[in-house]
């Protein structure tokens, strides 16, 4: 555990991490930061408009679940009943039917949802179903989309700049994505979002599909407010290779810009990469000091030839950074 | 609660009730009998073809939930915990779409058959969550079909016999059902259902779908062997009324006759009815002495008109018919 980073003298306070992302880059977070603190909150990405929680949102009209329960069971309990739950919940049907790649976990946070009127308290059932360590939140609490500006869509005109809308297609474009905003354009943020925000000591953004699951919560007004004035400080995890489609041919610098363009005002504490991926430290050192940070490189991959982070040395990592404040 | 009806001398143990039947029947029965006992098992038919549980059954190829999921709402713990969670499962979704339909948990027991590949391990982990009060088993481990002898489908020609196949189709035929059979015709039954049969104290039929839902646990030969050979009581409980359909024109001594031809060797202790439902009680006395069994009138019925069980009245009988050994 790592000693508290808290300014206010509450020495055995463990530290309130809040971890923004989606999808199995978050998950990948949160299995480090459980291991760290016993205070996390996930922020998640409501804009999923793929697989059981797409077709889920268009048949219900509810809020995408199925990265609030990939976050849930990141910080499942660790005893046979948390385990055995979420199984249950990552459990997927498979059939020639209907109910067919649906996954548990999304049909029963959505059945809460449906019976108690309110996504929050949907999420924190299920939370205390799986004795989670931590809470998961949505960043919105309405569905959302996301729109891209995609360059070079038609390999004929590179120059050409198209509007794509929808996670799955701006994740998969064979074009470069200059810029995401979202639909509908300023969505209600959680409000207990924004106050896990605020009362956190550290903010962890990544990693994850860059444009679709890290930059949505600074297009969200309230909540980008809350990440640029919060006292908490900032961490920024590197993706360990960029993503076939959204992120094609990215630096590790170039993560970075794309940060600062989307928030400029958006301060950076630190910025942590996998040593192996980042040939040249200088430009992302650089880059890191333009956004107010400085750049830590560490091993955080699996080693296994895989893009994949290893939650124990991304938990060391973040247990090093937490405990230099 | 009742004082104990065991015979060894053991006279603080609660009375151990094992109540057969299905769907509105079952959880009228189990919401009375955990009223009067702490031990009390379900063995609930796993014939249905109909709603949900059809459709799962035909989709994935497993027992058909919906009655075991009733049987645990039935028995669900009082707390809040208990209460949500039985809400949960009783939820069905809304829609335009696929899921329309599904009770939640339904596709909850499913995806825990799927995943441990034991429909009993499954149902007890749902027993679990909403803190139970007994256990829920299926009659058989195998999902089965009901075929019905029915005479006078057609109205034209009221003494032509025909053979109908489903739950469904038997429950609502216009003609008159005859005797019922089970596909496949000597199914397995569930080890555990047997056991505790042979270990309670009572058994209780119905009240509940005759054909469909009651009568179908003495069509499986190692449990129909069991309730036969059991050292138990047992009880049968009317319905209130004739079902449309099914049981149309029954006279409340129809359905012990209807018993008797389907069960010759099965002795019954008590026969249980509402007062209001018998117009000349003589023959219905007469026919539970057939049985081996006595007659006990009471008031059972809701009183609002609706031929529905009082739950509370129904518990009152229980424990004087448990009491009284």
């Amino acid at each position: 555990m790592a000693k508290s980073t808290a300014a206010d003298g509450e020495g055995q306070r463990p530290p309130r991490v809040v971890a923004l992302g989606g999808g199995h880059g978050l998950y990948a977070s949160l299995s480090a930061l459980r291991r760290v603190t016993t205070d996390v909150t996930a922020v998640v990405t409501v804009a999923d408009d793929g697989g059981s929680s797409g077709r889920l949102r268009r048949e219900l009209g509810v809020l995408p679940p199925g990265d609030l329960r990939m976050a849930l069971a990141a910080l499942c309990g660790d005893d046979e009943w948390g385990h055995t739950w979420t199984q249950v919940l990552q459990h997927r049907f498979r059939s020639e039917g209907e109910l067919h790649g649906h996954a548990v976990g999304n049909l029963l946070i959505v059945a809460l949802w449906e019976l108690l009127g309110d996504s929050v308290a949907g999420l924190d059932w299920v939370g205390q179903l799986l004795g989670a360590h931590g809470r998961v939140l949505p960043m919105s609490s309405v569905p959302l989309d996301i729109s891209a500006e995609v360059a070079g869509v038609d390999p004929e005109r590179p120059d050409d700049v198209t509007t794509i809308r929808g996670q799955v297609a701006c994740a998969a474009t064979r074009g470069r994505v200059r810029s995401v905003s979202l639909v509908p354009e300023e969505p209600p943020a959680s409000p207990q979002a924004v106050k896990a925000v605020r009362e956190a000591d550290w903010v962890v953004f990544g990693p994850g599909s860059w444009f679709t699951s890290v930059l949505p919560h600074l297009l969200v007004p309230d909540l980008a407010h809350a990440l640029v004035t919060t006292r908490a400080r900032r961490m920024v995890t590197l993706n360990l290779s960029p993503q076939r489609g959204e992120t094609d041919g990215f630096r590790p610098e170039t993560y970075l810009e794309v940060l600062r363009e989307h928030a400029p005002e958006l301060g950076v504490d630190v910025v942590l990469a996998d040593r192996s991926t980042v040939e040249d430290p200088e430009p992302l050192r650089d880059a890191a000091k333009e956004l107010g940070g400085s750049l830590v490189l560490d091993d955080l991959a699996r080693g296994d030839g895989t893009p994949r982070h290893d939650h124990d040395r991304l938990a060391a990592a973040f247990e090093r950074i937490l405990a230099e404040g």
